[in-house]
Order: C-alpha cells, then structure tokens, then sequence
C-alpha cells in the first residue's frame, strides 16, 4: 500500500496468513458459551460435557505423582504404564490383542484426530464426513489443506439419523483418502450397525482408503441386546489385523475428564514410529503425572463409568418424554452418546434460538449450525447430567416452547 | 498386489501414509536416549532440561485446583488469570503493553511452534532456519508440506556462533514466507545481538516475511551488561507494533516444568480468534489446573528462575575449564542458552561417539546429527545441573578423551 493512498483501511497482520488458518470457522458453540457463560442460574448443556468432575481417585492419582517429582520429559508415545493399562481395557471390552504397541497417548481426542490425519491427509486430498457431525474433525482436515466432503445422514422419526452407504460410497472420488466414522455419532445420537459398519469397511477396502474411527461414545449405548456391559457395535467387530482403520479415543467422556485433555490413538504396531513422531511434533507428548490419572481411570473406573451412563440414560428419557409432550418438536431419541439433536416447529435460525434460549429460558443448548451442513433445522442439547437438573432443563425449555 | 505374486513382499500400511508423515526423522536424541535410558549410574545430560524437579509451589497450585473440581473444559484461549499473569510478567522484563489479548496459551512450546506454523506456512513454503538447530521446528515445517531452508551459522573459537546476515537474506526465494529465530540457541548457544535483530527485522520487512522468535533462553543469558535481571536481547527490543513477528515461549525451562507441555503463543491481537481456532483444532486448549500452575510459576517463581539460571553459569564454567583443559575440543563457551556444543579431535562420528559415551564415561549426550545440517561435527552436553554432578560429568568426559 503507497504512502500516498491515505484513505484506505491500514494493512492488516490478517492479510499475510496463509489462507487456510483465515477461513477456519469460528466454533458456533463457543460462541453460545461465550454470550451465556456469565448468566445467572443458566443450566448449561451446550458443551458435550456432564457435570460431574472428575472422580478424586482418578485426580489423585495425579496429586501423588506430581508430589513424587513426576515433572520431567518422558516417554513421547505414553509411559509403558498407561499403554499397558490401555491395552488390557481395549482387550476386556472389545477383545483387541492386548498389545501396548497398538497404543499412543495423545494430549486429548482432538490430537488424536489431528494425527491420525496428518498421518493420512495431504493438502488438496479429501475426507468423507457424515454430517451433521461435531465441527472439528472437518476443521483440522482444513488445517492440513485438506477438503472435508459432507454426506448427508438420512433421518425420519421412526428411525432416527442412519447412514445410506450408496450416498457415501457416490462421494468417493479419486482425491479421497479418508473416511470419518463417529459411532455413536455427535450430535446425532447416530450408531452404526454391525452391517453399517461392515458396509462402510467395503467401501474403504475396495477404494483404498482409511477409516479414522471415532468411537468414544461406545459405551454410552442404550440398546444393548445381550447382558454384560453395553457397548455399541465398533470397527474391531469387523475389521481384520491390516485395514487401515485409525482409532481415535478420549478419556473425556467416560471417566468424566473433559477439561484433562488426555487421549490416545490406537493403531496398527507398524505406525508405531510414525505416531510417534507426528505426536513429538506437535505437543512432544503428555504430561507423566496426566497419564497416571489415566491409568487410574482405566484400572479403577468401572462403576464410575457404569454409574455415568446409567445417569444419561435417565436423561435422555427425561428429556425425550418432556419434548414428545411439547408437540412442537421433531426428534427421536438417539440409541447413543449423549445429545437430544431436535428441530422446532416455527423455529429456522437456530443460532437466534440458541441466544433467546439463554436468555429467556434459562438454558444453554448448541445451535445446529455450528455441526456442519444438515445441521441448521436443528439443536442441541447434552443429557449427560443428574436427574435434577435434566428435569429442570426440560421443564424450562417445554415452558418455553408452549409460552 | 495381484493374488499370484505370491513371493513380493506384504503391502505395508506404511505404504499408504501421506510421504511426509513417513519422511519426518526420527529424533537423533531420543534414539540415543532410548539406548541409555537404564545404564545404571549414567549422568544423563542429553535432553534440554535440568535436575530439579518443578518446585513444589508450582505443583501445589495444580494439585489445589484439581482438588477443588476445575477438571471441566475452559477457555481455549487460556484462562483469563494466565493471561493475565502472562501480560504482567511480559511488561515487566521486557516492557511489553500490558495487555492479556497478546498472549494464548498451549500445550507446550513446542505446541505454539506447531500453531505458529500452521498461521503462516501452506504446503510447499519454505521457512529459513540458522542451522544447527534444535530438529523440532524444521520436522513441524515438514507436516504442514513446508521445506525448511537452512542457513548455516558461522563459527570461530573467538566468536562462537555467530549469524551471517547476507548469508541468511541470499537464502530467501519467492517461496519463502518465514523466518525462525531461536535466541539464545539450542544447541549452539548462540545469542543474537541488537544489531543481528534487528538486522534479521529488516530482512523480514523488506521481503513482507514472518518471523517466528523462539526466546525460550531469554533469561539464560551470562553476559548482561548492565544491572536487574539479565535478559538476552529480544525483538521486543527493536520492533513496530505492526511487525510480523510471532513469539514461541515455554514454561518448561524457567520453571523446571520440562514435563508438563505448557508454553504460550504472543502475537498481535488481531490473530487471536484465528490463534484461538488453531489451538481449538489441535488441542482444544490447555487443563485449567495446569494453567493455576503457570500463574503461579509467573508470579512466586523469581527466586527460583534466579536460581536456576545461576545454577546453569556455573555449569558452565566447570564444563567449559574441563573442556579446554582436555586440549581435544573445540568448543567457545556460550554467552547464553544451557548447551556446550562442541567438536571433539579425532572423533568423526557423532552419532557413534555418543553412544559410546553412554557405554564406556557413563554420560548420555545428544550428537549433533540430530540438530541438523553443520551439527554433524559437534556432540552437545546440557549444563542445567548442579555443580557436583557437573563436575562428574566433566570429569568421566575429561579422562574419556586422554584414556
């Protein structure tokens, strides 16, 4: 800009990053959150979170390791420790080879995510994601350069969302390298089948793709047919030791360590050398004392975890009664994780929803748009609290509904 | 593969990861770390962290926080007291605004590096690099697509390392879009005079690039000439407001708090919802009980610091008299940072020497093939120790080299 042009508007630091960083959305949850968080008696249930805190044997164990001097640099893919207690958890639920080669830790199911695909994203390749789906693993596909192609879920009430395998398989094209499967899916409440899961493997074989699995809701299923722990159907019932599925996990949502930032990935042992250098360069690793939380968690976390999904359970049928009665509103109640996905009657922006019902309820939900295309008819809201507040919640948000 | 070649090799996932992901190096230190890890009795002088443990007033504040519930998710940004404490703690060593809006918080140094990057390099960029230099920014350039140019520093005895200006400006092309400047430098101890910032400055103004300042050694200066804390020279010296300039920092050194992954971004106030979404995008944001423990690093660690870094100057000076005296190193001693890097007469491979070194002194070095092209002929030995283990150290590496 010449020195001479002094009416125009002053070049910004905006103006010289490089174009993928500028055009990353905004998250539309954090938006809602930022406008809500300071309201007075606001139930929030916008963010994928339960109220509970962490169990203090869990947090514990990260005051003792601390105090014993656990502060310095460690092992980069995860201690041995945590790997092994990893492999034993991954073994009991889903009978996966109890090998700790399989698995590295990660600081959160977002860096999971974000190095599975810088594993398997170049710029200009594209990544299939169902949609609507939770906004970041399209966003860090961008990061990379890549393109995120959206394939619509179907829905109809006596179904809920499912998945139309021929609408995924038409939106391979020969940019494709990954297909992103979350299951039970946010915010949907989307769980593949078996079959579904099997269908989608064909498709990645016969095109030759990877399949990033996201399947940390696994345990928050609500329509197990045999006894023992619910688990909704996974890859590992399907798959076979060399596809190319990437497993991204979290301890987020089970043992109640959202604000953590702990999760790992769980691959095939010849990546090994790969993850962990991917990991090296971006965070170098997770704190030691982090990781003996972990371990905590995953050896003595079980009736917790039992005790969290009985509670969503409980609210989700709070919520889904009290909507059923409003008469205004369209939804069916998911068979998994932990989110009412509802549209409304009379209601098109979701956004200005999401704010008058902060400010005229007394709630905190997630307006549809922040989850992609498909998602702009609809709202969401967590159920992952105590009976208490769930009821409250719905009290307040059918109230508002029939003013 | 067709069915009937039965004698060619197995496919290999490896065969279908992104090259870049499968090109990245492997670290020349963590190799020869992983070698020595569990020789009895080594001094381990390899990785860039000292001895002391994270003192326990740091600790503390995590381990309150944690006790009292702040386990949920938080602002992505940092929490505002970080900030907060980030800004005060900025003005007050190098003057800065004081304005929390500058600073966001990772999960570690080299986090902000991987962010940084990912503000200012596309896929196919280069980044200009003084080399040798520590391998991390170079790898993180290499994921996002970019290529890391290498500019190599100058040596004599008399000097040190010292940087070539014209050397480093005949580097830039058409591609080039950043400039990294680590000062004072891992791992040749580099420290970049006024003259060489803003020297370096102009090179960046004149060809519309970004500098990226690693200062993470900023207090690890031996040469200060005036009173007060000393203080490296900065870019905070010599720079505009508007300047491109994005500041990578850490807590690891400073504070001991090597293993807790927590650095922070400062930059202009116009990047930050574009920082914000990339840390969203990677992370999703730093524990806020790790975040308690930087605010209290900031605002009760003076002592501490002061210690520290007094510690490191003795270490220095024991190493550097066993060195000269030995009369088989070339080495200068470094005027700030807390590496001696050096050469050792008769000795061509590095990598090879510092295994040997595990075996036959019991003390584990980083070669200096792992920093990069001009590393190749230089071993470095961490001196961020107390003075009897220093002592030690130097003399297993003193008789080693007259054996």
């Amino acid at each position: 800009m010449s020195a001479d042009a002094p009416f125009l508007a002053k070049p910004s630091l905006l103006d010289h990053i490089r174009p993928q960083a500028l055009s990353l959305p905004e998250s539309g949850i954090v938006e809602v959150m930022n406008y809500g968080r300071r309201h007075e008696g606001l139930i929030p249930l916008w963010a994928g979170e339960g109220d509970l805190p962490t169990p203090a044997f869990i947090s514990e164990a990260a005051t003792r390791s601390l105090a014993a001097g656990e502060t310095f640099y460690t092992w980069q893919r995860g201690i041995p420790e945590l790997r092994a207690a990893l492999a034993r958890y991954m073994h009991r639920l889903y009978g996966v080879a109890e090998d700790p080669e399989r698995y590295y830790v990660t600081g959160s199911g977002m860096q999971a995510i974000q190095v599975a695909l810088a594993l398997t994203l170049s710029a200009g390749d594209e990544i299939l994601i169902p949609s609507p789906s939770w906004p970041n693993a399209a966003a860090a596909a961008e990061v990379v350069g890549a393109r995120p192609v959206f394939v619509p879920f179907s829905f109809d009430v006596a179904r809920g969302f499912w998945l139309d395998l021929d609408r995924l398989e038409s939106a391979v094209t020969p940019r494709t390298r990954v297909i992103f499967i979350n299951s039970p899916a946010n915010p949907t409440g989307f769980v593949a089948s078996v079959d579904t899961l099997r269908g989608v493997l064909d498709i990645a074989r016969r095109h030759g793709l990877w399949i990033v699995a996201d399947e940390i809701y696994g345990r928050f299923f609500y329509e197990a047919e045999e006894a023992g722990p619910a688990l909704a159907p996974s890859f590992h019932d399907v798959m076979e030791e060399d596809d190319r599925i990437l497993f991204v996990q979290t301890f987020s949502k089970n043992w109640a360590m959202t604000g953590w930032r702990l999760g790992w990935i769980e691959a095939h042992p010849s990546l090994g050398p790969v993850l962990e250098n991917l990991i090296q360069y971006s965070t170098s690793g997770v704190a030691a004392f982090m990781q003996r939380a972990g371990v905590a968690a995953l050896e003595r976390g079980e009736s917790f975890v039992t005790h969290q999904i009985e509670r969503a359970r409980r609210g989700r049928d709070i919520v889904a009664k009290g909507l059923a009665a409003s008469n205004r509103v369209r939804f069916a109640s998911p068979p998994g994780a932990f989110y009412m996905f509802f549209g409304v009657e009379g209601e098109a922006d979701m956004r200005a929803l999401a704010l008058k019902l902060v400010d005229e309820a007394g709630i905190g939900l997630a307006p549809g748009t922040a989850f992609g295309p498909g998602g702009e008819s609809y709202i969401r809201m967590c159920f992952a609290r105590g009976e208490a507040q769930m009821s409250e919640a719905t009290d307040r948000l059918v109230r508002w509904l029939q003013r």
